[in-house]
């Protein structure tokens, strides 16, 4: 996979990539919406594109269990499988581990644990989550990690951590698909200095991407602020710098002005489904009874397509009457807005008035 | 609205005709997908219009309860309100009342019911119905009639289209919108001579189009058979033909056959949510475990969205996995198999050879 820095703005961290997958061009900062099922829900990969999506996620753990990583590299990997032509990035199933399977038992070799669905019986080592990811045929692969809970004590994080860097020699050791990239996950909680040693030995073994897990889990906004920009300073440059699971569309700013290149998080699928709409000022509640007789899109001067043809009213009584075209509509809007921002974003950048652009951004918001 | 006749079958009685309401030409025989909360289930009005679909049925008594008839007068009718530009034909909630509805009591007056969202009380009167069809401002209304159930006595079949008579006479007098057509609803059970009085009436009272009502409510298929080779065989030749909710591919075809123009169902939609698709040798159930590596289409040579981009496998796991997208690609599948049927027939009819594609379609299904 190549990488490479197109513009740096002068006054901040944000700069502007490219990545290039063998499923072609994505242009960095980028946001990743989520297809845990090997489906954004509710969306065609024709809407998706139309979106302006170049890369989204897909859930090693999920697609692992049902149904299957040898049944998708039979049926033509996950791209001909659910007919997605951009790229793909699968976590590692270390997350979903920790947050879904029932009565896991972490070991040195890997994770046991029960699936969620039927209480069927696995073990996820590092080998098993590179095996599955090659059958997979993502993109970019991720190292099998142990996701930190918060809050944890400092011995706490520090073995984990070192748990992570020994499975991530062990990732990188077993991963013997050219075509795909192998990225490594940043550990350590809180604690800076945990996590910058952590950062050393994933350099040191080598990797084409580094992300930051375990962050926005639970600890203070501010926390998280120190982290990424301790890290961020701390990265190298010249490969892509992936934060896990983030973020709310402030956090988004945040991480692109302190350098970060790619994020993914359901927070537009999921708030799409539970009728949360995103709008350059604020978030509204489509349910709400204001909305009952509002003939005016979801935001005056939004393009997409649900914004383009519909009313609030009409939103609000699909949404309140439980018809799927809502959760539908709602998606397409909320994910517009994602990819739109991050569009916005690296025009700023490209422009180097990123820091102006940002003050626009919390104005708007007031 | 304009109605004309442009092929006759010579060997049956189906008909080729011509429907041009204030939303465009229909060409019939038709099928109208169900639309009930002013949303085909899943569907864009855009993919409506792609599958073909040129009428849609929407539901008085849904829209009524919610979000209100007045409410979707006031935000430009329901065409303007839901966003379909083709036709849109309303029934009178009529069959929602009697089946739907709590603690309903039938008066000569109209019907006293329950709401069944939120228990609250209301009256749908001939008039009200009537007044409720004007404000979501559809291209053809229907007439508030009782449903009759089955079975009832010949007694019961003789009031209650009586009382369905009565009511057609007030729905004819308070009706005032001009391009908007109403149709009569013709009801008497099984019994054909009441069905043929009731024609007799309504045909004096004068409707735009008659619609047999109470069909396929639990009667044996050759009462059904009996009733419709009875009743199209008297019904107006210059006027259009609607069965109401009918029904499966083979009633289709047998309705087509004795002249009938219009149908509607939710059979297409609900079965797709529920994993049942069409096709030309009957249908299947995705969820089946024999889907599971099948890299097919649903049905090979189909030429619908699904069936060009997707295969049983990926459909199967998106159904068990109880995905949104499912129930829409699904839906996709078996809309377009009803609206490719429809126009099948009519193409037949056209070079007058109905009979010879309609043993084709059953040899196909043994």
């Amino acid at each position: 996979m190549e990488f490479s820095i197109i513009a740096q703005d002068r006054s901040c961290g944000a700069r502007r990539g490219r990545m290039m997958t063998s499923h072609g061009l994505i242009e960095t900062p980028v946001f990743m919406p989520v297809g845990t099922h090997g489906s954004v829900k509710s969306l065609t990969p024709d809407e998706l594109e139309d979106l302006g999506a170049k890369i989204i996620l897909g859930n090693t753990y999920h697609l692992y269990l049902r149904p299957g990583a040898e049944r998708i590299a039979r049926l033509g990997g996950l791209h001909a499988f659910m007919q997605w032509n951009q790229s793909i990035l699968t976590d590692s199933g270390g997350y979903q581990v920790f947050s879904l399977a029932r009565m896991r038992k972490l070991q040195e070799d890997g994770v046991l644990f029960q699936s969620h669905i039927d209480g069927s019986r696995h073990m996820i080592s590092p080998e098993v989550a590179i095996q599955v990811q090659m059958q997979l045929g993502s993109d970019i692969a991720m190292c099998f990690d142990e996701c930190t809970p918060y809050p944890v004590t400092r011995q706490y994080a520090q073995e984990s951590m070192q748990l992570t860097v020994r499975w991530a020699k062990r990732c990188k050791a077993s991963h013997t698909l050219p075509q795909q990239a192998l990225f490594g996950i940043v550990q350590g909680s809180v604690f800076a200095d945990i996590r910058l040693a952590c950062l050393e030995e994933l350099v040191n073994i080598g990797f084409d991407g580094y992300a930051l897990g375990s962050l926005s889990v639970g600890e203070p906004k501010e926390q998280m602020q120190v982290i990424l920009e301790t890290l961020t300073g701390c990265l190298p440059d010249s490969r892509p710098r992936y934060l896990m699971g983030v973020g709310t569309p402030e956090d988004l700013v945040e991480g692109v002005r302190h350098g970060v290149d790619m994020f993914d998080c359901v927070m537009p699928t999921r708030n799409a489904r539970n009728g949360m709409l995103f709008t350059s000022w604020g978030s509204i509640q489509i349910k709400n009874s204001c909305y009952v007789d509002d003939d005016q899109p979801i935001e005056s001067g939004c393009d997409c397509y649900t914004c383009r043809r519909f009313s609030r009213a009409y939103l609000r009584h699909l949404f309140v009457s439980r018809e799927l075209l809502a959760y539908r509509l709602n998606t397409i809007h909320n994910l517009f807005y994602y990819l739109h921002l991050m569009e916005n974003m690296r025009k700023a950048i490209d422009e180097d008035r990123f820091e102006d652009w940002r003050r626009g951004f919390y104005r708007q918001r007031q």
